[in-house]
């Protein structure tokens, strides 16, 4: 899958999902929680301070971490295993004191995309200002417009690329809305509920929500929605790149050449050919990513406090979208800046 | 299916995915663009009135209408040939001058889906609201929390009630922030650019939205993410539902007993049997929106300035979408309004 | 939703999925059940013949099955209290014994799939002796085969026609493979072992699929792979048939006019365009039919003896897929009726 | 997502998907073929010698490969490129004659699932062991069935793995049926004519299909509808799996007690949990395969005679599914493996 990632990936927000990114998350984490509880009087301030130095030096047995995930379905219980046979003995005890794995997976999940949203955000911005150049330098370009595929009338590159851009401050605002929806702290304890921290639990949430720099807000073990609603913003944002794939695809055809995509694929075949790679790359990772949403979305249907098959099905599926959505903005910049509209249509 | 309608369906959404609502929904878009076209002095005032007649007291062929919908893909070119043939001629050349199918359609679709919209945020209301008169009944009840289908540790009724709470004021925050990117007039002629309504297309087009009380906005013909993103938000609500029917299902179990479900389904061979119908309607549906709404995304997928593909797609998804969602809401209602929790678990 | 049937429909397999047509089933399912019974000596032979004239005379009260689904999320335990209430009192007893609601409504389900396999097959059948005589008529044609979107090399109308027809026979194929999976009895009784018919089981079951046409096999209501191998066939059949539409849109392309497709649509705004509905419309099938069989595959997680959920889903989903592949062979046929090859291309 | 592959990954098969695989698959291709075409005297012999042996001793340039796949959205180019350079520069010439990349991309696809389908069999019918053995030692537990997920009726351990079987033998039969339309030779040359080999085509074919162990078939470039089949028979067995592992994870509940599964997860939290992480595993991996499916399935929309979107999107897409079905049976056995119906339930 490797040589697939070249064409597909995006090594930036792959980054975000490899073991050390996904352990260096959870022991934020931890971290974070001890301080807070310190903070709250509920641990010694040494033990926060040391469990942080454990944290921060801490190398991982990873054939014990996979073997423990391979047999708990989560990774947590043999990676606090560790760390407690890491640190001191007097510290080990106050190691994930009053939380639950699924605190550490979905917090440390937060602390992975507020950077993958950041970058998307940016993607956004930068595909909009390649459009609005493309716009500036093109957009007098005369151009057919197509409705279902055959000629309607008459219209200018600007009004097509008027037609790409307008969804995406849409997407950007979608975004800013989700974000608090998504980038929160998830500190449940065992069953959600927080009893574990007594009545200082309010206060511990939301200092550990201040240093992570993630929204505060109640447990949401169960409650999926920020993160399906999430899978649901990558898909469309990959739709909408898809449309603009579909249309280049189309326009570069050698019998219409109302565009030009310079870089074109060669062919182990036809040394004539000159292949819109990443048109058809956007349209593949817009109905891929719609799949990937479609089934992320019956990842709600949580059993009871914490469902193994629903938070499973959200592991297997979600890295992809965010890569597919990262791939899919990154492909769509560069062909923006490797396509012209003729001034004069062919 | 008439039948399963009964147990899947909604009467108060599927009336308005009739055949019916469609058209009075298009005469009203056809209506409003005569009128708002007489306010720019675009058209006679005198042929917006007679428009408006027209409209108000049109029988459609049935017949030809479907037959006009089976050759062009859209039912507009034998509608629009329909309206004039009934119009006094002097009227008949002003109607549906410089728009397009597409405008008619879409418009006509946000036009049915703002009282659905309405209907659904009622319901999210109404749930929340049982679901709160639930808590202050039975709330104290003991009840033992489940993690991965296990027992973890005792909590109350009350919290996990909230766990079923917690989305619904997330969901109705999201409806009130896609309402404006969805009930949006549709109106850019043939090819979206507005063209053919010259310097007053503007105009127009604030004066018809303002009277069909739909957000202005550019044409959107090629820009599906308004409808994709409720798509999204649909099977986001049937998914919070279906993890409830989840967890009823589940505490109603025999062996559980952890709640009870009144009014239960009984069996053609087990007279002991009381079923939770609801409950599985629940999972069921959430399943089913999942499915649809990732069909739904790959919709976005437009080639140019229409495609009918993608576009057909919708029609055949979306209404589905909407009953599964509206049904889903009203079942849970009635759901909740036969759970309870006893007060000493079995 | 009856105007977009015109379009999207397909009157001869709905017809297999009415309210009528369910009802048929089901009755003959109770029917051939007294039947075999009686054959066995289970019950009176004058039960079982009274029993049929009770099914061949039955008049339902549909507004109580509609109610009696709604509760107990089968219509069946309404269906047998309305037959035995119909019913003389010597024979009511001997209604439905030994069955569950799963046998008359999965059995009712082959009895009705049965013709529609006929009705698939002849028509795959119908469309490549459609395409055969488009070979023998256009195939000298020339034709620029087209890779990645772009100009390849030439070829010849008969050789595009050969990859259309390349799927069918294997399409046929895997029906055949597939129909003794699914056009089999249901016969398990409450929880599918079938211990209620005692040692005459086994006759029971043979001379019941004997009378109505179907496979003999043990129950399988909680193994649902043969109706979501049915699903999936049905999703290849619209893929094929989406291919072939995607070629043809692109081919009558004005810039490309490799090929002519009769009859196209009309547009509202217009008056040039002429649309290639029909290929689209494949398209969009093909897009559909996708979705509802990765849906229906989801169908198969069970719990237990019966879902209800997972049962009620494939209701949802079923249907339409069925519905969906005889509309596309159905369209497909009148595409490939009004299609031809240029001797010469533009 | 290493560490992910700990609990939902196949070692066996991921081999089969790594660039080491890719890469010596598509050199058998290219040594098969050049073989061939000196058997049919189209080359000379001692070119297929060379060029066999510029395949066995072929070191690639990995980066470059990778540059050459994000360009040219096909490896084989740049790995032709490679390969003509490393060769004897007599021999050079003679590869990949009249080929084309995806004849290369596709036989070495079929070249890696043989194995695949081999093992995921093999494994078939070990479980179907494992399910006999289960049954011939505990089958005789009493179990109380379970319908809409309430008390039935009671049977014995051994009508509930009945159920589980039940499919087995059909997945076999259904994984023999589609092999020969899926361990095809894929030889078409740039258009899937074979017309650059001449009258020598099919003697190349047969030739070449022979070498490799391959079905010898006509050019499927368009017709995917052997893979998509493959990918719909993948999420069959994955949904027959995770019924079964549904099951499993509703009998251990403490609540019910019907069975018992050793070697349970353990708990960050709670050091009394013994989670069904297999059972819940195969719900996730039945329902992760089946979107999969579905989206594959969307796949087949080729344009015309090769879809660079649709073709990339099975590559996406295929790989995930293969190794799901296999993780799953992994699973699955050793699910079976720990679980035991107690002679009396609790």
């Amino acid at each position: 899958m490797t040589l697939l990632s070249a064409l597909a990936g995006d090594p930036e927000l792959e980054a975000l999902f490899t073991d050390a990114a996904d352990l260096a998350a959870m022991l934020r984490f931890e971290s974070a929680l001890a301080e807070a509880q310190a903070a709250a009087g509920l641990i010694p301030a040494e033990a926060a301070a040391g469990i942080a130095d454990v944290c921060a030096g801490f190398t991982p047995d990873w054939a014990a971490l996979r073997a423990g995930l391979a047999r708990d379905g989560v990774v947590v219980p043999e990676l606090v295993r560790q760390l407690r046979a890491t640190s001191n003995a007097i510290y080990a005890k106050y190691i994930h004191v009053a939380a639950t794995s699924q605190d550490v997976i979905d917090t440390g999940l937060a602390l992975r995309l507020a950077p993958a949203l950041d970058v998307l955000d940016l993607r956004l911005d930068a595909l909009d200002a390649a459009l609005a150049a493309l716009s500036a330098r093109d957009g007098a370009a005369p151009l057919m417009a197509q409705t279902r595929m055959q000629r309607a009338l008459p219209f200018t590159a600007a009004d097509k690329v008027d037609t790409w851009r307008g969804p995406l401050p849409r997407h950007r605002a979608r975004l800013a809305e989700l974000r608090p929806r998504l980038i929160r702290l998830q500190l449940g304890g065992p069953v959600g509920t927080r009893a574990e921290l007594g009545p200082q639990a309010g206060a511990v949430a939301e200092r550990m929500a201040g240093r992570l720099g993630l929204a505060d807000a109640p447990a949401w073990h169960s409650q999926r929605d920020g993160v399906v609603e999430f899978g649901g913003w990558l898909a469309l944002v990959c739709g909408s790149l898809g449309k603009m794939g579909q249309d280049v695809a189309l326009m570069v055809q050698n019998e219409v050449g109302a565009a030009k995509l310079a870089g074109g694929g060669t062919s182990s075949a036809m040394a004539h050919k000159s292949n819109p790679v990443p048109a058809e790359l956007l349209v593949a990772l817009a109905r891929y990513a719609a799949g990937l949403s479609g089934t992320l979305t019956g990842a709600m249907v949580h059993e009871n406090e914490r469902s193994g098959a629903a938070w499973t099905l959200e592991w297997l599926v979600l890295p992809g979208l965010v890569v597919a959505a990262g791939a899919a903005l990154a492909t769509a910049l560069s062909l923006i800046e490797n396509l012209s509209f003729p001034s004069r249509p062919a």
